[in-house]
């Protein structure tokens, strides 16, 4: 299967192009299974994981896909390694399908073992299934840093997602610098990613390419050009909620026809149970916050994004 | 202890600005110790621990530092991520500095998480003797994508190399863009660099920061730009053996003192037994191939560089 058909097809059967970012910060898991201080590894990385599974049956009637961010798991070493491979799983095993937010890169040959771990085929000890269907990778090494990732998600139906136009306020020092034909270094950065993502090798029927981009709105006239420059790239839209982009900013980085995104909430869905609305409504009922929290997460896309609904 | 100084004194002490590069391709292991064909993760990876262990012993002699990259560990998964610890770990037993080459960042939250992994204390299972002593990150998200990893790293005596000038060929299609004021973007990136690393938190008694740079040489003239961009930092150039630097670009990442950058070797150095002269004189010793491909880089690194052995 192709991954842009595939990310296209279940965005359209949820009818919404949403995404929940699995950010789990250890302090912040529901206290009733929040690891002791001083829990071994394995402890933590099960308390995780269980927190994990949570979330997955409470957004998997709500949303198309989850991201796995797998810095969060890191910390914890092997065990947190694990442990993502084992949540990429149960959310297969949910229906959703799963981005890996790995951000690697590499010069070529490293780069072809990262690929080869983080979207190629599992080992003998990692099934396919625990592998995502698509992750984040960083272009600073140009084309040939990202060929080996090309070449792998390929040959194994994933998908990958460049970082070009990023959240953080300071992205601007270095993807914000103004080249002399006007563009910056984002905007240049995104013509690469046609470049490579608009091959008849990666576009799928959808029309839409196996390589997608990381975009983050900065402002209305910048996102019009970015949406411009990458036709064939399905965006990945962060920052809806805690990162407070505004509603008219992510409409842009949607095609006329609704199509061409996909909206990502975090913290505000997997630590609904944190804020007073949710948890007067369900209280220690952890799961059912978050929920009801991707079910909030969702109307308000659908509210502010009609077009989206629409193409379902 | 401060990174800066601590390399510093490594290099001074070895007489020699060498680091050896660890980069375990299954396939390319002695024959005696390469895992077969099906073998488990756990296998393959004790495998690689073996090769590691013999590569650190051979080397340790030679040169101040070794540079351990954890993508050829990632496809392993678990057990991966496992023998890239214990080989850190391996390294500081057989008093061996270690660069975790991880190229990794994100956005700043998610960045601490990273460096808390990746350049921190460690964790209830992983000991702080098998944390490396400096790791590479990527610079495409600006400071409040690096600023977690200098506060983690600067509380833990520990240091970072920002990329900026790859060794790939396709690298300038985003570093090499040209700004309007005549640098380009990786130059500019060497502007920001020096922005934090010459940060008085963080410059030690050497005059270094513990915030070095990856600059691979291009060429003599924006080799010498770049080197005088950056006085703080400590060059992590790449390439020399399997990618072909001349000597004369190499010597250019040196200050006028012979200080200034650590020279890595990573295939020349690691696979010597699969080259026919170092086979020739010690056969099946995968290890003393190793020990005499580490005195060979170091040998002809000291002959091109004499200004680096005086400074010992």
């Amino acid at each position: 299967m192709h991954f842009g058909d595939q990310l296209t097809a279940a965005i359209r059967e949820k009818g919404v192009a949403a995404c929940v970012g699995f950010d789990p910060v250890l302090e912040k898991l529901p206290e009733a299974i929040r690891p002791k201080d001083g829990a071994s590894d394995q402890d933590a990385a099960a308390a995780v994981v269980a927190f994990g599974r949570g979330v997955i049956s409470a957004i998997a009637p709500h949303v198309p896909v989850i991201k796995i961010n797998i810095a969060f798991f890191e910390p914890l070493y092997a065990a947190g390694i694990d442990a993502y491979h084992e949540l990429v799983r149960a959310s297969h095993e949910a229906g959703l399908l799963v981005i890996g937010d790995v951000k690697r890169a590499d010069i070529g040959h490293t780069s072809t073992q990262y690929a080869l771990a983080q979207v190629g085929g599992g080992s003998n000890d990692v099934a396919p299934e625990a592998i995502p269907d698509a992750i984040t990778i960083n272009p600073y090494f140009g084309i040939d840093g990202v060929k080996p990732f090309i070449d792998v998600a390929r040959r194994h139906g994933r998908g990958l997602f460049v970082l070009v136009q990023t959240s953080n306020p300071s992205a601007v020092e270095v993807q914000g610098l103004v080249l002399p034909d006007g563009l910056t270094v984002c905007q240049h950065v995104a013509k690469l990613v046609e470049r490579w993502a608009g091959e008849s090798n990666v576009v799928g029927e959808s029309g839409y390419s196996l390589i997608g981009a990381v975009v983050s709105p900065r402002d209305l006239a910048s996102t019009v050009v970015i949406r411009d420059l990458m036709p064939h790239s399905i965006f990945l839209v962060p920052g809806f909620g805690a990162q407070g982009r505004t509603a008219e900013e992510v409409s842009k980085c949607f095609k006329s026809d609704g199509t061409g995104a996909l909206v990502a909430a975090s913290r505000s869905v997997i630590y609904a149970f944190a804020t007073g609305a949710h948890y007067a409504k369900h209280g220690e009922d952890w799961a059912a916050c978050v929920g009801s929290g991707a079910k909030e997460f969702v109307d308000s896309l659908r509210s502010v994004l009609p077009a989206v609904s629409a193409s379902a």
